[in-house]
């Protein structure tokens, strides 16, 4: 399964594989190219939620909100974890 | 990008491409066997912020939530807007 292929490389490749990870991608692929895109609204929600689960401060998350064409955005939210934190 | 590809080689396996579609994967990598997992009630919060954004019904989602090693749990979930729904 590619998808995974994926996530197993991003942890290889960096140098803490034993740190708690949370990887979140969100692609919105819209019919019409004036329809609503509401990504970075729903990234602010995520987010929220996440907070209700694990103690995360601002610095330990990374947000790449891209568009990859007329009709497709793609949201990854990579949370990694500090050691110990919790 | 491989994840990219592989969205892309979903949306061409479905017989309708011009759906409008919605993506959500969730890989949480424990440190820990015995480490808390939370994606179960994540998954319905995540589910309850999409709504806030797009009428959907629960036959237009497809949630696969897969445990895939001790530490490894991957979380899917699809939805697929009825055509002019919205």
């Amino acid at each position: 399964m590619s998808l995974l292929d994926y996530f197993r490389s991003t942890k290889k490749s960096t140098a803490n594989t034993a740190k708690e990870r949370l990887q979140i991608i969100v692609a919105h692929e819209r019919r019409r190219r004036n329809s609503p895109d509401y990504l970075p609204q729903l990234e602010r929600d995520i987010l929220e939620v996440i907070r209700k689960y694990v103690d995360i401060s601002p610095e330990d998350i990374a947000v790449t909100l891209e568009q990859r064409d007329d009709q497709l955005s793609v949201l990854e939210l990579n949370v990694t974890f500090p050691d110990e934190k919790r």
